[in-house]
């Protein structure tokens, strides 16, 4: 089973991850379910294929293997050390990878539809780990086992997505997730230039979710149940005096206008966007948000290896 | 036990090394003997000491490694990043790593000569996993093990070795090793500018192996047994029109005129020397070849471990 | 449990870690008792989280966590690769990597105070392995370590520094962690423009340790029964023609000059500060010292997994 798009999983296959997340995590929190979970797949291999730099990501991936006793080895920026620096073909670097006889490999590539190209040639599972402008696939599940955690369910719910939405990878394969789910409504809080691009538009309309752009993330913010942030950089901009005073800043006002039950997601980094000082706050689950990557992750593989 | 050169194995020795990773092979494919085979070593430690980068023969010792149940530290680029910088000698460093009670240094050196100079100061076991313009010994074995599977036997062959056999290391060592053995016939076929050096040539005289010099590649096909590919870089040359129509490019018109039992190699990475369309012939090899790295490193670590 | 700064150990507690780096050493060097240490803390995790290269530090850590069953991943340069780069701060880089459950985050940083930032966040234990000009306190304890094996005390000792000891880490460190043992007496040997800070000398009198600075090397050397040796960097001298004849090289001359039960020891890399034809001497102890800090890092990470 290759992992390319989380547009392969069902509703059910999706609960299934986030039930077997769950059932890791507490596993993992118990010191003799912790033990025994790192011999379930001794004499496993995952290959970290990293062409461009992603330290968490890669890190994820490696703790998530290290948990379930699969034996990781890979590279940190393949693009620049390896035989593709001489002229080798992405196909021909994973054929090899397979003759080592590695169960998955984690491909994280430069350009789009590489991970699709990586599964034409090889026996190994492929999980990509965002290739290009395309997909994330572990990201979006993680994100959705985050709102499914925070607030019991991925329908009815009010999401508000701001920052650079036509840029942001993770924001449009979230809308894309969530325009399964029912009577859903998205708010798409940026500047003109960074709306969310048509083609998300076009699909959320087919799949009858309602959705409206404004700059106003004061008026979005007031019944939020999700709120998804993410980075405006204002030095792409043409007329940064566009953005509102609000700077699209989630602060210690932003808190005052949200309501109590809001989940605040980033896919981090994050750089001024989100003021440190509500960290503490509940609502604040950004960092748990990066945890969940690795349930998620560990689901993922263990499903593999058992396939 | 050092690793230094593939001449300082008898051919007795190299057969114990065909048998063992043949044995490794069948364990690894069952699953009950793979879960086993991975604690065998446990409490060993290797160490990929990596001055360049050459990420496919990294990974190879690493999952070797792995399968074995051997823990794996390492460097992807020490050259860069070290002490060496700092202007440390490679004797110094290989002294280090030593005291931190690792059983196996795998070394890859952009110096000719290096994995000796490493060998004298360790007690650690030194695999020279390529050191400047000499050796990579486990290349060689690796080579000859694909020739033995596929052809049954390292005598009574003619090799077609192809492409800068004047400056590829992997030819070099191939064509010394296989002067060894009774009955081999050797053709190269390439341009003047880039022929088998005649230190190679003498000692290939002296053992009693006939050789020739082509440009003629279709000829030299036509009773090949195995045929050793290598990228001819045209932007080397002078007179790259000297380069025959052919341009030494294995396609479906060389499968052609190649026998059906001919085993065709190449190290890898390949760029523009092997047309892809061939690689789903039988006769291609060169992935396999790859892959008989991960048996033959196994068979080596292992016996390292126990002697 | 952090641990930021040699300071923060007891006698009593450096004692411990000492007893403790001299079991494990001898469970090492026996084959049985080592693997079983092998999977003594299976199922803990630690990070090897390196914003600067540090390849031998990294590689004692990697190797210590893989003799006690501690799974390792990391990073051999965050600080090129990571959202470092995209302006992160190593707080939420830390938060993040405490959510993929680790126990033990090891951080080499180049800005001084960043193990102290890092743990003001972290449920995992920071372990500094050197933060700019601040602490890299593993490298205190080994150095301590290393006395106490070989001179049977860390008192009433004779310490002879040498090199560049204004900007040296290592030697100021092992000056102040000296300065708590009664009757200690030091000797500071090189140029006026690199000598001791102030600072240091302050803390030597304020705990009535008495010392002195010299350029006369032979002399100094007359009855140490330490010397700790450091590179003294000549181009960063106005006037290297300040240095004496001896150079502050030690060499086949200085041997004659020691008394035979001197410890001569050295942080590495050394250069030419330390003339190679020595190294047999049984005095010189600067590649044991350099492996005990494998026994050191093994007892701290040990302790820190049983807290």
């Amino acid at each position: 089973m290759h992992v390319l798009s989380s547009e392969q999983f069902g509703d059910e296959e999706l609960n299934t991850f986030f039930d077997q997340a769950d059932e890791f995590r507490g596993q993992l929190s118990e010191n003799f379910l912790r033990r025994r979970l790192a011999s379930k797949h001794i004499g496993s291999k995952l290959c970290n294929l990293f062409y461009e730099p992603s330290t968490r990501t890669r890190l994820s991936f490696g703790f998530a293997a290290d948990n379930l006793g699969v034996r990781v080895q890979g590279t940190e920026n393949a693009r620049e050390f390896s035989s593709a620096a001489k002229g080798e073909t992405l196909e021909d670097t994973i054929r090899v990878i397979n003759e080592y006889g590695v169960d998955i490999i984690v491909l994280r590539h430069h350009e789009t539809g590489a991970a699709a190209h990586a599964a034409s040639v090889s026996e190994a599972a492929i999980i990509n780990a965002g290739d290009g402008h395309g997909e994330h696939p572990t990201q979006a599940i993680l994100d959705a086992y985050t709102i499914q955690r925070s607030q019991g369910r991925l329908d009815n719910l009010h999401i508000v997505m701001g920052g650079d939405l036509k840029h942001g990878r993770t924001a449009r394969s979230l809308a894309k997730l969530l325009s399964r789910y029912q009577h859903n409504r998205m708010t798409f809080v940026t500047v003109p230039e960074l709306q969310m691009s048509d083609d998300i538009k076009v699909h959320l309309d087919e799949n009858g979710i309602e959705h409206r752009d404004t700059s106003d993330m004061y008026d979005a913010f007031k019944d939020a149940d999700v709120v998804y942030w993410t980075r405006l950089q204002k030095e792409r901009l043409d007329k940064p005096e566009a953005v509102p005073s609000s700077g699209f800043v989630i602060d210690a006002t932003a808190l005052e206008v949200l309501p109590s039950s809001t989940t605040i997601m980033h896919p981090l980094p994050r750089v001024e966007e989100i003021d440190p000082s509500i960290d503490t706050d509940s609502r604040a689950q950004y960092f748990q948000q990066a945890g969940n990557g690795l349930y998620i992750r560990m689901a993922l593989i263990d499903k593999i290896l058992r396939s």
